[in-house]
């Protein structure tokens, strides 16, 4: 057992801070939460004792991570997103046949995203096999909670020549390969996702059977839906009907599927994968970028979908989720508000469809896991052990002004104000992993 | 003169990047820049060298920083600009009274805006004339390049009664005091400037009497101006014109007057400031916040009108303008492409509105230093040596990777991901001023 004292801030639901000042966190050798404790009530020595100056969260979940495409992270952002690909990001990923290569982006990605608190990823990894398992022996390896994907692409308009599979059944076949391997890693973080990259990436064959694969192992699945214009009215042509029905028709839209993006998802859509328990991977900045709306959260959350956030590296220009929180909070205020003055005030916008900073915290952290239906995402029993801690004090460039400042405004200062270089610890499971400073 | 040598990235035009590798700047004792040339042509030795992993950029112009909102920054941006006003900030304003308040405000906020690179600011101070003249002097003893304007406010309905000024002409007398005390100091970085803080706050003798001052006195003037819907539409009530034509009358809209946010300017208001050569100080994440709206910066530019960056703190939730750039680009996107998916893609947004980040960059330094008529903002001769230098090397959390990156893509890393940490050295007029960390 293990013992951490410290003050803990968390938003246990979208509209609620919860406040436990000097707490005794016990957890297990597994890194499960046996007990949160008032410290006075707790009694007894610890093994950790954070400084009075830091604030312990609840680790960041990131559900939208393309980890080929992190050398390219916050630039090439000036093309839609169909040119984006093939002129910038297929050339990249195809680079990632080359494991060398590969293992030094790795080796940079995983104590990049561990030292900004993302205690758990869901990545993209590439079309390769060996990159794809390097990565999950990188996040067991560096003690990230992970769920890698190799990214199947077989569609011979939508992937350019020199970066897809053979064929459907040769997809499916390296996918299922893929799965197996990192199934044979034996870690019980790392986990195999099923990654149809998105439908105009793949033929019909594939995306069968990779739905198929996704019943025979259990895996889940990651896939792109309704991103874009482009691509929303792309499958309505392709098949008369929306990603949503045509992901649920392939048998892609399961229990804890995490779909990208969804700025263009329609109401019988968000209702059709609510009532599935599909989640979305709401990807703030990406919205602006590549996906040409605003994903209404507020909505979604309303009509029961489950939700959580993503960083999409590198279609969003930023790692780490608290900075995506406070971006979530910007773009929900965009789309109530609306954005050209030229419009009446009553026509420009989507009333009450902002959100708060709690809410988006409760997104990065409870909503990703109950997307992904892990226990972590709040420090309480029968939760692991997956945090961070931040220093707040005099030095740290979070101002806190007792003058004005109560916890819950401490809270948004640290969401929105905390540079990485606040975050002094970070652990997965009970077992610290970051960051390592030299 | 004093010689620094460096590699320097700056945007001298909207669309430009200017790369000049291991150069030397020279600069007198003043600060002047009176060269920059290649290391092997300048020869001799130089007083700095910087490591080849850092990259030289031109000092940060802050358009629009309210001070005495330091304490707040990052909180209490969920309501609407008017009950914003009367709920959170005017009672935070009001401390300022107490001159100790102040000076301890201001002893955070000068050490952490010049470590952030913003080299020069222009500022809203409190009513208060001691406030005032401390933050004029804080900003002499940091170093700083400063407006700083005592805010004139009168108005019995559009302020409180704990905070506004007794009537126009005591007002008028209190801005005409601040103005002496600030020219007293004998600097040359730091100037007063003529602050009604906006229409609504103000009767029309205090507006007035502060466009005399502003004539008499030949000081710039600074003010709001078509900052939300409800401002703009109190403005076109009270006078049946616009902020830009009500500012003008009262001959407050001036070569170089610094007029905030502009979200809700029309066209001919915007020939109407380019031609009287007036500037607007854009706060983007401002505008997602209280102004209803996105001020088109791109539109505006191409109409002439003088354009700089702003952080509005508090109204913004980030200082420093680095960040900034990135919201510039963010918020451009969300205007070109709108918001809401329920509108046809053709209807949502205005097209062509985007900006990139040498645009936003080069509003954050050339753009900011024309709105402001100052010899800044570039690192040429016969401007002041306004610098900031960044570490880019391997632990800098800057990412370069020699595989997809030239100097354009390391440019844009640099303003979208560089921390505040990664500024290691900052320059005023040749004086180094920061960032001194413990």
């Amino acid at each position: 057992m293990t013992r951490v004292r410290a003050t803990i801030l968390a938003a246990p639901r979208p509209d609620e801070l919860q406040v436990r000042e000097d707490h005794v966190i016990s957890f297990d050798d597994a890194g499960m939460i046996t007990a949160v404790e008032p410290a006075e009530a707790a009694g007894g020595p610890v093994d950790l004792e954070l400084p009075g100056t830091t604030v312990l969260l609840p680790g960041l979940i990131d559900l939208h991570v393309h980890a080929p495409q992190w050398p390219q992270l916050g630039t090439g952002l000036d093309l839609p997103l169909d040119r984006w690909l093939f002129d910038y990001t297929f050339p990249l990923e195809a680079r990632f046949g080359d494991l060398g290569f590969a293992e030094r982006v790795w080796e940079s990605l995983l104590p990049g995203l561990l030292s900004r608190g993302t205690t758990t990823a869901v990545y993209y990894a590439s079309t390769h096999e060996p990159a794809t398992l390097a990565l999950a022996e990188a996040c067991v390896r560096h003690g990230q909670r992970a769920f890698v994907g190799r990214v199947a692409m077989d569609h011979p308009q939508g992937t350019p020549h020199f970066y897809r599979d053979r064929d459907a059944s040769e997809a499916v076949a390296a996918s299922a390969r893929s799965i197996d391997a990192i199934e044979a890693l034996g870690s019980p973080l790392v986990r195999p996702i099923v990654t149809p990259r998105f439908v105009p990436a793949c033929t019909d064959a594939l995306l069968e059977g990779l739905g198929e694969l996704a019943d025979a192992t259990g895996a889940l699945v990651q896939t792109h839906c309704s991103e874009s214009d482009w691509e929303h009215q792309y499958v309505l042509d392709r098949y008369g009907v929306t990603d949503a029905v045509a992901l649920e028709r392939f048998g892609l839209a399961r229990p804890h599927s995490v779909l990208a993006h969804a700025g263009h998802l329609a109401d019988d859509d968000t209702d059709r994968l609510a009532s599935i328990g599909a989640g979305i991977a709401h990807c703030p900045l990406s919205n602006l970028y590549f996906g040409n709306a605003v994903f209404p959260v507020r909505r979604a959350l309303s009509r029961g979908l489950r939700v959580g956030l993503g960083s999409d590296i590198a279609g969003g220009s930023e790692a780490g989720l608290l900075p995506q929180c406070a971006h979530a909070v910007n773009v929900s205020r965009a789309l109530t508000d609306g954005v050209d003055a030229r419009l009446g005030p009553g026509r420009r916008g989507v009333d009450g469809s902002a959100i708060d900073i709690l809410t988006a915290f409760w997104l990065a952290t409870v909503g990703g896991a109950e997307v992904l239906g892990i226990p972590a995402g709040r420090i309480d029993p029968g939760h692991a052990f997956d945090a961070l801690a931040i220093d707040i004090g005099p030095e740290s460039g979070v101002e806190v002004w007792p003058e004005v400042d109560d916890w819950s405004r401490i809270f948004e200062k640290v969401v929105r104000g905390a540079a990485p270089t606040n975050i002094t610890h970070v652990w997965v499971a009970g077992r610290r992993v970051g960051p390592w400073r030299s």
